[in-house]
């Protein structure tokens, strides 16, 4: 068993494993794009049966990963096994309810999340997004508020004069974002405009505020990134480069320098009383 | 008396006092939400007995931080609690009229500002989002004078082609902000061409001019943040770290040695004099 | 004569006469604004008289600021004096043609730039702007190159497509800067499509450069900006805070240490000698 | 032979060789520009003529530059040199097939493009821009990433809805880049709510993700340029400025001030052997 254990380590360690699976995974992204045009019907088939063949490959490939794994309780510890397991099992149950036939198709589709997993570059640049939200937090908060007074005033005021745009808070609320991204936002803001003539107020507020509390929000993010980085480059180079270390450098100094002022202090006063003593004598 | 202010004390400094508080405006948002709906009848008279037991509540509330309060002129002092007050208050005026139902809807919804002023987080955010205002001042003076001429000149050569995008200054500012926001704005143009074929240039010299000003303005207020921090990073840390305080190091090490060089001197000097007696004696 | 000319001096140096004029300024600027709309008669009229007042009080200020000053020679070195020199004769020349009355207003309009001119922020800050546009040179002719080459391509492929968006090279660069704006921009991408169905390759590559180009563009001027105030900042504090600074120190320092250290070794040269001596005449 | 070459190295390094090039370049760009608007026809066959002239012109410069070259191989190392040449020669094969004056057409605008190989200030830019491309990658593939999944459950869903916008995968990823340019996304959007009424959370998601990855990539470039420039700044001035060489330079004054206390505390051991071994004579 264990002898077993060793050779599928190896085998899941090695560099043409991870080359193959990713091969894999594109192919299954292409025959996702495949299946978006319309096929002759022999293409179909042929699609259905890589498709087969891929979730056995992936099934094998986790089978693998797993068993390879000396602790199992490891194998749990990664988030990547959990999220690679599930879309890989969940692609195995069978469905033949033509209602479904859509969710199936869908979570072939996240297959192709797969590619994120494996790339170990990929999941360095995710994780450093996912680190990068909680910065947001407040500010998107913030944001949120706005959004929600601006959303229920909007309602109040605008209700009766389009209410496809303004007819609750949710619908009101994605109608601002539309504002905020600019797009016809002059038609929303013309249209409340012959009844409220002063509403170039509500629209302009809104994207003053929202456009300033995204660019603090943008500023932020480089101005902490650049003290990490700063922080980062300070910690790799511990011994060179950085200002606390010229500061305990120069306190070194200064403590040399000291402990010789002192021995001078001593020794010149050894010589002043050496010539004292010298000058009794001599003027003995 | 004194018993009864330093228990309301310990209640308004309490966590608990804070996250009931915290709760019960979101609750009241959500009602501002639910408004929104068409929603049966029993609803709105429920929605209606909540918002009554809200404003009770908010009541209680500013009056425990009020009485609490040791010294009552401390608790005018901050803008925040004079906010609160008065959004509390002015929920309290019972409003009849019918015209003005909508009035004491909107002040309900400004009731979501609270949020803001009961986050800590959120204060800060918005303080320092005010503080960063002065730095756009002048650029923003800029900008306004180029908007100001630019729909001068625009009224006074397209008022004729479309009155409602040119008719007078106001809308013209409004107009030449759609330009900016890029919203629709060749519509704008091509209408202007057909009259004046140079007009683009008119466009095209305000969007430079205005996106060139704005980016000034971003990357001026990136500058200045990180030259705050920066500043700040140096004061955390007073100590340490700092340029200005290897300066003032490396200057005492100096002042060290010039006493050792002095003292050297001196001691030297002590010897060769010492010396000189001797060959002095010896040559007697 | 002399002493005209300093109390004229005195005058035109004065806080007041510069907030005055600063006002007069801002009169200008609202009548400006107060003529495009549709006033009444006597409106018109008030607005003619008060604007002949602004042009005598400018004549007069430009006397007074001429005048005074001790050096006539000096007056025409600021730019910004020819500049409101300028403006205000111009607006002098009597307009009685009906055709020029569209010139005769947008000359008054421009009067309204001589706030820039007087309030000495706003010009530091227009001269900064101007500063950084030769920083833009080189990014900006490509660019160029960037839009001549595609709108030559966009007009040799397209021009019978719509020949109101291509024409011909200026006004395919024209719809090619509406397309960098994203302003309808598929519109114009969906209709060459129908005959090229790969055109859309030709806006989307088109789209990455640009981008591209202005990204690199905007960061080179956050580096530069970033970098000018590091050195304006090191220019600031010349005796403290720069590193070159501390370079010189530690080695003037250095220089002190090398110095003790040769006197150190004369010295200790001669207790050795005299040791050497002493051990000499002892043993005799 | 040599003489020849001498000569003619001579020439293409001189300073008006490269004026009158970049002259004839600009003339060849205009003609392009020329062709594109309604000419008569002399204009027609004057602008051919100087087309004519024009190749003859690249065509001499072409040869000055390679026989010019010392090592023939040299000239073919520079990837700017091919360029050049690609673009001479492939112009003057004759084109006389109606259908391919296109072509021909096609290529004379790409001698537009010399400018960026003659002005070496460009073609730094283009370095520097093609240089930072690989900093983008794994950002462009997570991007790219989530593109085609959305646009694989966009065609899933939204496939019978409009089928023009997302018939295959392939317009569905064209429709979400006008999505994530703003680009009249809300008829999109507003097309499939109708029958999805929750599709909002698709686009909304799609938004926020493209717009996070890509803020994260510029923040990524801006933050690698400054170090770029950071570390540039180190290198070029290697003697002073940098913390490395203060590190080092305090490294020299120490181990200068502890040679200082070993021979002091040679010297002070003398002194102290001298005055006991004159004690210990004295007390003799």
């Amino acid at each position: 068993m264990n002898n077993w254990q060793e050779k599928l380590n190896h085998i899941r360690s090695h560099k043409l494993f991870d080359a193959f699976i990713i091969i894999v995974i594109i192919a299954s992204a292409l025959l996702v794009g495949v299946k978006t045009y319309s096929v002759p019907d022999w293409v179909v088939q042929l699609v259905d049966v890589l498709d087969l063949l891929i979730t056995v490959i992936f099934v094998v490939e986790i089978s693998v990963r797993f068993l390879g794994e000396g602790r199992k309780r490891d194998f749990f510890k990664s988030g990547w096994n959990w999220f690679d397991s599930i879309i890989v099992m969940v692609s195995l149950i069978p469905i033949e309810d033509s209602d479904m036939v859509l969710v199936a198709r869908l979570i072939r589709v996240f297959r192709v999340l797969r590619m994120i997993s494996i790339i170990p570059e990929l999941r360095i640049l995710l994780n450093s997004l996912i680190q990068a939200l909680p910065r947001l937090g407040y500010v998107a908060a913030l944001i949120f508020i706005i959004f929600y007074i601006y959303a229920a005033v909007g309602t109040l005021l605008f209700e009766t004069i389009n209410p496809e745009l303004w007819g609750n808070i949710a619908v009101a609320m994605l109608t601002l974002f539309r504002v905020m991204t600019f797009e016809d936002w002059t038609d929303v803001m013309y249209e409340t405009m012959e009844v409220y003539p002063f509403s170039w107020a509500f629209y302009l507020s809104f994207i003053f505020l929202t456009t300033f509390a995204f660019l603090n929000m943008v500023i932020g993010i480089v101005v902490n990134v650049l003290e990490e980085e700063q922080a980062k480059a300070d910690t790799d180079n511990p011994e060179r480069s950085s200002l606390r270390n010229l500061h305990d450098e120069i306190q070194e100094v200064r403590a040399l320098v000291e402990r010789i002022e002192s021995r001078i202090a001593e020794s010149s006063g050894a010589i002043k009383d050496d010539n004292k003593n010298r000058k009794v004598n001599e003027s003995d």
